[in-house]
């Protein structure tokens, strides 16, 4: 079973306050990339791995999803995303994407927010979600960039006054412990080619590739975003269903 | 026009003791994981972008390949390409891959190691790659890997007894001035989602995408290798034309 960080109580104190949580999808800059990702929602039947707060799931439906399911770890997101989103009509579930287990077939889309990375299996989840989608359906998906989740030593380091990443570990794939909000959050590293490689051998076409970083005005608006363009913290990526 | 640095003597020399340029494909450790890109081989028409010492070229005609074009930049390379394939039916042509300038079409595959990084315009050398191949012909390409190409300062440095690799401007793409053999070689960042959308934009479908590095048992022969794990050197992939 996958770690359920959320439900501990200091981690979920500490995520609730970031921008993303507070603000929905207003507040995670990478939104706009991603919205070039997706697919006509109006009618489409929704998947969403990972739905957290259910910020995706509200767009979804004021954008007339005919059916959205969204499936989380976390209780206690749950809770909140149906506080949230009272009114909608969200099929909100507890579920583990390490072991996704619901009856409902030929999707339209499959998004999924900065989850795959705390799955170790990819390449089953991706066999399910291929089972999971009609043919010529879309994933649509944002994970930890390969860049971001490598290094022993995750901190900014700086010399001649400017900043750089200190990577290592790029191409060893596996278990990182980090501390966030918490003592020890488990995420697995893989890199852009595992994660490419794994869609192409599960009947997925890529899309669209996009290592996300802040675009010019966006640093203008907050300077210090300006290093996020020195090591893409996201990669965004579509890609399609085929026979 | 793109820079001819193969034709400085002071680089041709350096450059002519690389185990790749002494001892062919054997000396290029990344070889094995690019022989699983290429399509059959007996029969086909081939196309080489940056061949060199016309190492994959004697191999493509010992394995059968109908017809091998070879373009390079430089003179001086493709005469000791001339000598060292004497006899087989090799058309060695000087041709900058910027302004491809070749009647032939209905390639089988396109092949090119370690040479687009030294392209300014990716978007147009896909156009006219794409214009060369066949329906379902392949190009198969090797590029430096872009976190080898990023940093403002491209050398290791050392902490806590292990190597890193200082990272930052990965998202700034352009020019890249570089001391190696000579006392500049200008290539051309791009990120890896450059390269994929780039391809796809111009009418090629991604087959794979290979971060390369030594695997444990290379490693073992050659334990300086060790680090090249840290930080992946090269980029390997496969796309192939459709219609």
């Amino acid at each position: 079973m996958s770690q359920n960080i959320y439900d501990n109580p200091q981690f979920y104190s500490g995520y609730s306050q970031l921008p993303r949580s507070i603000e929905g999808l207003s507040g995670a800059p990478e939104w706009s990339s991603v919205r070039t990702l997706l697919p006509a929602i109006e009618g489409a039947r929704v998947l969403d791995l990972g739905c957290g707060f259910g910020a995706f799931d509200r767009w979804a439906i004021e954008h007339g999803a005919k059916e959205v399911i969204a499936i989380d770890l976390s209780r206690r997101m749950l809770l909140e995303a149906r506080k949230r989103t009272a009114g909608a009509s969200i099929d909100y579930r507890v579920g583990d994407l390490a072991k996704l287990d619901i009856p409902e077939r030929n999707f339209d889309l499959i998004y999924s927010a900065l989850a795959f990375h705390y799955i170790e299996d990819f390449h089953s989840l991706c066999r399910t979600m291929r089972s999971k989608l009609r043919n010529g359906g879309r994933l649509v998906a944002t994970v930890e960039h390969p860049i971001f989740s490598a290094p022993r030593n995750d901190q900014w380091k700086e010399e001649d006054g400017y900043p750089f990443w200190p990577l290592d570990n790029y191409l060893n794939e596996g278990e990182r412990v980090r501390p966030w909000f918490s003592a020890g959050v488990t995420k697995y590293h893989r890199t852009i080619g595992t994660y490419v490689n794994t869609l192409l051998d599960n009947s997925f076409q890529l899309v669209r590739l996009i290592e996300w970083g802040p675009d010019a005005e966006q640093v203008a608006k907050h300077p210090e975003w300006a290093k996020e363009r020195d090591r893409p913290m996201f990669l965004l990526f579509a890609a399609d269903a085929i026979g």
